[in-house]
């Protein structure tokens, strides 16, 4: 594990003791890797007691009611730990200040089976205490963004220069998803979205066996992941050589609504005010029904992380914090457009919101 | 949703009822989806009370100690249900005889915020009613099953013709399940591990940019989900046109152990019973540190489920149970062989296990 991990470590412990727990057991899986770098399938951290830190497995739950021997039958070793000395710190942090688990995170299952092997030790809530601290993220993260956001650009920009008519939603996504790879992502970000036709401008479409055809709405959102960060970009084109009035107008409407809200994004704005900033232009149009729950969220470790940008979200955005900016409007039947943008919150000193997507958002009929 | 789903509900309601809960709530996606049809994100099914069920979304719980005002602030209306009709059924689940619970997927967050609605009422253990009852395959569903291998077999039969020296692990990986996609399937089954040189035969191996070089062991691990069914097929060969003596025995020693595995596959016989047949051959001949804890597991709606085929697994094999045999030998530093079919257990008087994947197991020279 690097220094800088060891860094993030250190912050959480402050934050354990502070709330009086000796340990706490790290299970998220991107909060493991943000605080060792690494995130074995089914690893979990425990962060103390005192200044040690221990890789686990976790094993399986057993089923109903459980009464392991000891704490061995649920932590397994891991490569690079000792399974007896993580139960024996487990159970050090059990009977004495006690342990903090994620409880957003950790099953009942598992929760009991921790209660089972201490009788009468403290199990507290870690909440989102990891999560809180990946919220604004380091030069070395961001540039990760950067290189994410890069690559998806390529990505989507090769394949503007290719023949799509003819394509199937399914066809485009997986070469896209190749693309991404071919310029060094570890794997798309999320799976590939590409809506055509009717298709275009929903919020979460699975691509089809639809082809693009002439006159279509085509609606592409992709992400690389990077290092372990992932971004996303999506954009909405219009097949054939000249778009109908009425995609012209909604286009426009959208792109406004986007821009709104990339100009919303600062230090210390409330999120819901972000939200309700790319939200009006669309209202006003009268597209309420058309709307998803939300126009945008952090990404980071996870594509869909904190902050959240909807009408009932809490708090402000810092700085460095990366969001996405993605309205959009469906029409059933009809389809419709959704732009979306990877973003860093900053500034107005350093120049404003830094956008990492910078491929063009001209209504580009191909 | 089908009949077929509502005949598997009605037999979820039986369990319910024999354990006392008026309703259960399940969470699992590949539970939803095996007693609906649909598992959209974020979906949840109650299964009663009485006759009904509904398809819910949940919130996401929040932080800390919740006080709902009622149960809208938990269950979010679903595409084709009503968050009312949802609400007021789960409360009286709560209030009457109880609801049961999948303590094995439902976080203790969430869980304490169904408890906070209603004070002393009966939250229950719905354990793995639903996992027991995916166990025995239906016809439908060894079709699918069927028809995943095929498109299996088809895209790494495509592959043996191609030229593989000095392309890379991650580039052979990404052809596989562009090819998968191409023959029908979903998508990949699980991510495609494709292993050469000092990486083939490990595993659980993610493809890296290593290139394929004349005389390594390349391993290619595989398979296509299908309607929501997965399968896996597992194949290690040569590249060039002599293997080295130590390869060909090497070979022939993981072949005899899945051999023995799937030959030992019958109604009735215990789990741990057909591991035994396929780890006896590798470590008579001393291969005891380079095995994996398991040789194969159940296949269905997941790609790793019930039963599991390891020294400690409980419970006996029923006709009708599609698993793997993948017996794998990795000498650290040199590679290894993996070999990886799934079957369906069948009665000899059936003519024994059905081998879905039929790539040849031959050691092919490529």
């Amino acid at each position: 594990m690097a220094e800088v991990h060891s860094v993030r470590r250190a912050r959480l412990r402050e934050r354990c003791a502070a709330s009086g727990a000796a340990a706490a057991l790290v299970t998220r899986p991107a909060n493991v890797r943000y605080l060792t770098g690494t995130s074995p399938a089914g690893g979990a951290l425990l962060v103390g007691p005192g200044e040690r830190d221990t890789l686990v497995h976790l094993r399986p739950p057993p089923d109903g009611e459980p009464t392991p021997a000891d704490l061995r039958d649920l932590v397994l070793p891991s490569p690079d730990g000792d399974a007896a000395v993580a139960a024996a710190d487990l159970a050090a942090s059990l009977h004495a200040d006690g342990l903090a688990v994620e409880e957003n995170h950790l099953t009942v299952a598992r929760h009991r089976a921790l209660r089972s092997v201490a009788d009468g030790m403290r199990l507290a809530d870690l909440g989102g205490a990891v999560e809180q601290l990946r919220l604004v993220k380091d030069d070395q993260e961001i540039a990760s963004l950067r290189i994410a956001a890069e690559i998806s650009d390529q990505a989507l920009g090769e394949l503007l220069e290719s023949i799509l008519v003819g394509r199937t939603e399914r066809h485009l996504a997986l070469e896209l998803e190749r693309r991404l790879v071919d310029h060094g992502a570890d794997g798309p970000a999320f799976p590939t979205c590409v809506g055509t036709g009717p298709h275009s401008g929903a919020p979460r479409h699975a691509p089809t066996d639809r082809r693009v055809e002439e006159g279509d709405f085509l609606t592409v959102r992709l992400g690389a992941c990077y290092r372990g960060y992932r971004c996303e970009v999506g954009r909405t084109f219009v097949i054939g050589t000249a778009p109908a009035a009425w995609q012209i107008e909604l286009y426009d409407l959208v792109f406004a609504a986007q821009r709104a809200g990339r100009e919303a994004l600062a230090p210390g704005v409330a999120c819901r005010d972000v939200d309700r900033a790319t939200r009006q232009p669309l209202t006003s149009a009268g597209h309420t029904e058309a709307l998803a729950p939300w126009t945008g969220h952090g990404v980071g470790l996870e594509i869909d992380e904190d902050p959240q940008l909807s009408p009932g979200a809490m708090g402000k955005l810092d700085a460095c914090v990366p969001v996405t900016v993605e309205p959009g409007v469906h029409l059933p039947g009809r389809g419709g457009v959704r732009i979306d943008d990877t973003l860093v919150v900053r500034p107005a000193a350093d120049g404003g919101p830094e956008l990492l997507t910078i491929t063009t958002k001209e209504l580009l009929a191909l």
